[in-house]
């Protein structure tokens, strides 16, 4: 199979992440648009899912009959929410075909019923589908294992745009989790998360955390670990939204050619 | 007298700052250690002062007689404490010499009666004898008027060693009047020294502080002007605690050739 | 008249600086397209200009008639070719309007004549319409001139996508030309272009470079500033090649309020 | 015998390495300067260690008696040269203690000797003793071999200080080894060493080599992966000589408890 293109299924085809899938998809060899599906009554049912994300026609009319596009198809893209990522699931195991999962804030039934389904649908599930950004947690982690605490600090940088209303970044405090996972300790028990006035000496084994905020920035993150006399400095850099989007093709591509299974971005990196 | 070294007098020379002052001196064409002064009754008088440095022998003794010194050498370098540079600046001034002075701590009476004796000595006086941070000062407060809060926010980010028990850094905090001089606001009203948890978007105008600390780091600064699609950043790192002490050296070469007068390491930089 | 958004023509409007140009001004308080202008006989004429610019219908429809759109506008944004911006020009001077140019490759004969018009329009020109590239090519050059090559080495890296089929940049050399100008020596015979195997020791008042290649890297920009135990790093990074248009408009508002006349992105940003 | 500083010998004691590596030791918990071995007929033998290093006397006189010291010693530190080393080795085979050497330039018969001694002595070796520069190596290698060729561009970018007469750095063309072996192709058939003028777009597969020089930088390598929207960095900075002392003897203390054997920085680092 694999000499032709993927035929993908976008689900969520009219919201933001739909469109910028169907773009990603439309511009990246091996992969291509099969289908995209709205939910039932949505407006955009029948319109050119081209025309949607700003592409100009590409012949596929969003459907909301996202069973019949999953068996004839080879895989779905699915960064909607957990209830409707769960019935995608089951339907990807019904059609046998991969299922990328980039929805964010499942519950633990969720999850389970998702791991049910991977009995017959190949899933990928991460809740960063970057490549770039699951790479910089591995090395986060090694690094923080091979550089013990007792001469060796680790600090977390990141920086969003101004209109971002959280610090730190869920990334940020991802790295911190695989830099405290390095270490075998709590990221709760350890993490400094603001320093200002008599700080006193920095605390051995702390893991600190720094926030910038400006512009348009879309995402940097940096892991610095600093010793004596030299510092190691870990960072991933995003500068366009839809580094996300080619992940998960990425992801989907890699899986095509997998038994049925559950698997992480760190099985696609074939760091696992 | 420029084609030969300036003959430097070092004050507080059994002192960390003072033995670096004067290795620093040794290694600096065109200057030379003439004298080195300790106060009355510290057990390092009569001893030589490059031995004190770590230099081995460079036939200066420790003297407690500062005015002697004075009458025959051409500047003096300080970094003592404010009643000692007190008393050498009116010594500066009988001698007609050049007085470069690091000290900090300076109440405003310190400052009238070191001006006054700026009608017959040559004194450089900065918080921070470093050229690079004090350029960088200059530049921050140029780009902080030529890039308006409307469309550009403006953070600043410090890391240090991990010993510092104080956060944000002197230096972080002058840069960040720097800019608000630029923005011609006040920095007390406008400034954000740190963001944890819901924050809200980044308020317009703001200016942001972020403290790393960790390993050995002497000391990194950076301003930050975001703008949408673009980001602006000037950095200082110091690698070598002896920038201070070179700065000073530098001063004094300068004023060397000056007018009695009050200067700043900007006329020494040549940008007042 | 500035209570009011500016009315803007974009002329050369269905290429694709003309099309990110639409967008921009769309998208920027204070400012609004006004006309759209493309050469006699282009299929784009009559179409609406938002819509060849994927925002939907606007209203403009693309006209082949520049003057009568100028004479009822405030300014024209200009990106086109070195012939259409002198003929440009001239209709700028004669409907006495602000005309921003972003054009590159004009002859001297041209600048004369487009300096001509300036005596009636109020003309903005320059290579490059990014603000923070224009403030970084000032800072370095005080820093330049402030940091002098005895004890200071400068440095010049610069970062594009794979696709860049040149080295170093544009905007590297033009940041060199700063440099050297700060220091009041010729780049051409300062200026270190390769270093590879035995190269010796670098020589002093050299300005040397380094370029990086790779991934969709808009361009990034460091100018650095090495000396005993410090440097300073002034760097630019472009994420979005909005920038430029967002420059261009910009100088626009800034020249609106001006008397007719020759200016340059210096001038827009207060900084001569 | 954990419990007690471990007692280790400098060879090579008076020269630059050797001082180092007596300051360091004397600066380090759990480890002491037991003796100090310069070659007979150096005019050192007989002074105090401690003197020779600046530390004033601690009471370790230089010897020209290798085998004495290592017989009642534990380690034995060395960055000699290679005739030496392996003279070195055989007599730590004798005493059956550790030998950590960081001696290069050793050809192929040296190192087979070194290795034939390490059926007795635990011997450490590495071109670079750097945990960190050791780390970054491996780092690399799992990067380089998770973002493949089709998408991601690895470049190598360092800067060191302006004595430093050839390019790239040692370390620069070992992180780029480390690279291709991630990527299972020859580094020789993939550089690019320079880029000047008319370069063309960057091939694929390449892996970029940029250089730094100015100033008194000890040491900056950067590892750049560049995908479609995204940058991976990976950087270490050394902002001390001694951190390759540190290492030697950080290697010391990890070697104390292990079986006789031959190890890399790798082992010490726990990742092998």
């Amino acid at each position: 199979m694999s000499g032709t293109a993927m035929k993908l299924v976008v689900v969520g085809a009219a919201g933001r992440m739909g469109q910028t899938l169907i773009r990603t998809i439309h511009a990246m060899e091996g992969a291509a648009v099969f289908a995209a599906v709205e939910r039932e009554g949505s407006p955009f049912v029948g319109r050119d899912a081209g025309e949607l994300a700003g592409l100009g026609p590409i012949g596929v009319p969003v459907t909301d009959k996202p069973l019949e596009a999953f068996l004839e198809a080879e895989g779905v893209l699915d960064f909607t929410a957990p209830a409707a990522t769960v019935e995608f699931a089951g339907l990807a195991a019904q059609a046998r075909i991969v299922h990328v999962v980039g929805t964010t804030g499942c519950a633990p039934a969720d999850d389970e019923k998702i791991r049910a389904a991977a009995r017959h649908a190949r899933i990928v599930k991460s809740g960063n589908m970057s490549l770039g950004v699951n790479l910089l947690g591995v090395l986060t982690q090694t690094a923080a294992r091979a550089l013990g605490p007792a001469d060796w600090d680790i600090e977390i940088l990141e920086m969003h745009h101004k209109h971002k209303v959280d610090a730190p970044s869920g990334t940020a405090l991802l790295l911190g989790e695989a830099a405290a996972r390095g270490r075998g300790i709590s990221l709760a028990e350890h993490s400094v998360r603001t320093r200002d006035g008599h700080t006193g000496p920095r605390p051995s084994g702390a893991i600190g955390f720094a926030t910038l905020r400006g512009g348009s920035v879309i995402g940097e993150h940096s892991v610095l670990l600093a010793g004596e006399g030299e510092l190691l400095t870990l960072s991933h850099s995003a500068t366009d939204r839809s580094i996300f989007a080619r992940g998960a093709v990425h992801a989907a591509l890699w899986a095509r050619e997998r038994k049925p299974g559950f698997y992480s971005m760190l099985d696609v990196l074939g760091l696992n």
